[in-house]
C-alpha cells in the first residue's frame, strides 16, 4: 500500500461497484470455464472427467492475524490451502469462488490487495476465479473459499483404501510452517512491549514462509505421475501429521508405525523449536498448516521412492490390532495422537 | 430447543467429533453425488451435462438477527437461497458444501437445529450435502455455502441475453420478506423496552413466513417447463425488483419500462407497509430477499404466461436508448433506481 495517497472507502464504489473493480480483468483460463463472475452462477463443462469439489474457511483472529499477515500473502495463502485439497486428491484445481464478509475498517486498497494475492495463487495453480459473494460484516474479515477440480476416475486417491504393510510417504518437511507462527507470536509481543523494537527474522526466512506464504504441492502430484506411482491412499497435512495419518488409518481400517526419526524437519524449524524451548517432533506431530502431502503406497514401489528426494518415508500401515504407533528416537512405541481429535479449536489450530 | 435437559458444549466433542455427529446420517439422493464428506475433496459425476457454481455468505447481524431467526430457520433459509441462484439459471441444484464459524456461545443444540433446517431444504429440493468446513469464531456466526447444480446447455438461462421488445415477467409478489423484516424489527424495539411484552404478529404470519422461511421457485422453473416457456434471460430478486432488472437490462444492452400497477404486492404487504407509514411499490422494488424469479420471455408467449397464475407480467424491454423507466399508477415516469447500485451495505440490505 501506498501511504502517500488517500485511501478510498468501500462505500465510494457500492457492492457492484467493487465486484466489477476487482473482477473486472479476469481471463479463464481453464477450456472448462464456460462462464464466471457476471450471473447466478458461474457454468462449468468437466465433459468426461469427475467434479472434485472442497471448501475451506478462514476467520480473523482465528486462522490469521493481520497485524503481522500482510492482505497479499492471506489471499495467496486462501487459495493455495484450498488447492491443496485438490492436489490430496490426485486432481487438478480448476476453478474458485470467493466469499469474503469485511467490516468498514477495511479500504479499497486493502481489498486490491487480498485479491492481488488470490489472483497470483490462481495464476500459479492455473485457476480461474468465477464466482463468490462479497458483504460487510460487523467484525472482523472472513474468507471462505470453495475450489472445484478435476481428474479422471481411475486417478482419484481417497483417504481410506491404504491398506496394510503399505508405506507412509510424506513430501517436503514438516512443523516450518507452525514454528513460522511460533516465531511470528513472539515478534507480535515484543512489538506490543515496545512499538520501536523491530522484529529480528534473521536466519528464520524459511518458517516465515511457509506460515505466510505456503504452497500448495502441486510438484508432487507431477512427480508421482512422471514416475508411475499411484500412492493408494493420500491428505494433505492442514492439522497436522498425527491428524492425518489417523484420518487414513481410521479410515481404512490399518494400524500404522510412524518413526520419529524419519519425520523430515528442516534445520530452522530445529533451530527455532530449540530457542523457544519446544519439541520439534512435536511440533512436527501436531504443528498442522503444513500442506505437505502424506500418502501410502505399496511396498514394490520402494526403489522408486527413494529416488525422489522430495519425499521421505516416515513408516508403514499394518493390521489395525497392532494399533496407532509412533516408535521414538530412543526406540520406545506411544500411541499415536492428535490434538484436532479432542479439542474443538477451528480446524487450523 | 428442549431448556430442561443440559445442553452440550461443543468442545466436548473435538472438531471431527462434531462434523462426525452433525453428517453421519446423510444418505446420498443424487447420481452425481459419487462421493460426500469424509475426505479432502467430494467427488461428483455430472457426465454429459453442464455444472452451475455458486456461492453466498450469511453473516450474523448484517443478514440475520438470532433475536428472531431460529436457527433451523436460518438453516433452511441458507439452503434455499442458494437453491434460488441455481433455479434463476434454470438448473436443477444437486449439491452443497456449507462452511460455517460459530463461537463458543454455541451448544450442540444449537449447531443441530440449525443442521435440522439445513438437511429439510436438502430433502426439499433434493440438494445433497457433500462437505464443509466447520470452525470457531471470536464473534458472530458465520454461514458460506456454494451450491453446485446441473443442466444441458441448450436450457441454461443467462441474465445478459433479454432482447428489445420482451415481456418482463415476475413470479408470486414482492416486497413480503422486507415487510416480515420491518415487523420482526419492530416487535424487537418492543421487546428490548418491556421484556414481558408478548409480540403481535396475527395476521402477518405470511410476511413473516417470506422473511424467515423463503422458499426457491423451484415449482415455477418446472412450470415453465411443462409450457415449453423457455425464458431468454432470468435472475432470482435477492436485492430487490429495481436492482434484478436494472442487472437484466444493463448486462443485455436493453432498457426497459415497468408498470408500478402490475408489481405483484401481497395484502399482508400492503397492509403492514401502511401500518408502518411505507411504501408499498418502495418495498417491493427495494425491499429484497424475495427470491422469486425475474425474467423476460418474447412477446410471442403472451398468452401461454396469461394461463399461468403465480407469474405477473409487469413490463417490457425497449430499445437502450429509452431508459430504464418505472411508469407510477398515475402515469408519470421516473428513472428505476436501486440501493445495491449506491452503497456498500452487504448483499441482502
Amino acid at each position: 500500500m501506498t501511504e502517500n495517497k488517500p485511501l478510498t472507502k468501500l462505500s465510494t464504489l457500492g457492492e457492484f461497484g467493487l465486484i466489477h473493480h476487482l473482477t473486472k480483468n479476469i481471463q479463464l483460463k481453464n477450456a472448462s470455464s464456460l462462464k464466471g463472475v457476471g450471473d447466478d452462477a458461474a457454468v462449468l463443462d468437466y465433459k468426461d472427467k469427475k467434479i472434485l469439489v472442497s471448501t475451506d474457511m478462514l476467520i480473523e483472529g482465528i486462522h490469521f492475524d493481520l497485524t503481522y499477515a500482510p492482505l497479499k500473502h492471506l489471499g495467496y495463502k486462501a487459495v493455495a490451502t484450498n488447492a491443496s485439497d485438490i492436489y490430496a486428491m490426485n486432481g487438478t484445481p480448476r476453478q474458485i469462488t470467493v466469499a469474503i464478509a469485511m467490516s468498514n475498517r477495511f479500504t479499497l486498497e486493502a481489498v486490491e490487495e487480498l485479491y492481488e494475492g488470490m489472483y497470483l495463487a490462481c495464476e500459479h495453480y492455473g485457476i480461474d476465479l468465477v464466482g463468490g459473494d462479497t458483504t460487510s460484516s460487523k467484525t472482523g474479515l472472513c474468507i471462505s473459499i470453495t475450489v472445484l477440480g478435476d481428474a479422471d476416475e481411475e486417478d482419484i486417491v481417497y483417504r481410506n483404501t491404504a491398506r496394510e504393510n503399505e508405506l507412509i510417504c510424506v513430501s517436503g518437511n514438516l512443523g516450518a510452517a507452525y514454528m513460522g507462527l511460533q516465531l511470528l507470536e513472539r515478534e507480535k509481543v515484543v512489538f506490543q512491549t515496545n512499538p520501536n523494537a523491530q522484529p529480528d527474522f534473521s536466519g528464520y526466512e524459511y518458517i516465515l514462509e511457509r506460515q505466510l506464504k505456503p504452497e500448495a504441492r502441486k510438484d508432487i502430484i507431477q512427480i508421482l505421475r512422471d514416475k508411475k506411482i499411484k500412492p493408494t491412499s493420500m491428505m494433505d497435512v492442514s492439522d497436522g501429521l498425527s491428524s492425518e495419518v489417523l484420518h487414513i488409518c481410521h479410515d481404512s481400517g490399518v494400524g500404522c508405525k510412524v518413526f520419529e526419526e524419519k519425520i523430515p524437519i528442516d534445520y530452522q524449524t530445529f533451530k527455532m523449536a530449540e530457542e523457544l524451548n519446544m519439541n520439534a517432533t512435536v511440533c512436527a506431530l501436531s504443528g498442522g498448516e503444513d500442506y505437505e502431502l502424506v500418502f501410502t503406497v505399496p511396498l514394490s514401489e520402494y526403489e522408486k521412492l527413494l529416488t525422489i528426494e522430495e519425499i521421505s518415508i516416515i513408516g508403514h500401515t499394518c493390521p489395525k490390532g497392532e494399533g496407532y504407533n509412533l516408535v521414538t528416537k530412543d526406540g520406545k512405541e506411544f500411541e499415536l495422537k492428535a490434538q484436532g481429535w479432542v479439542n474443538f479449536n477451528g480446524k487450523d489450530e
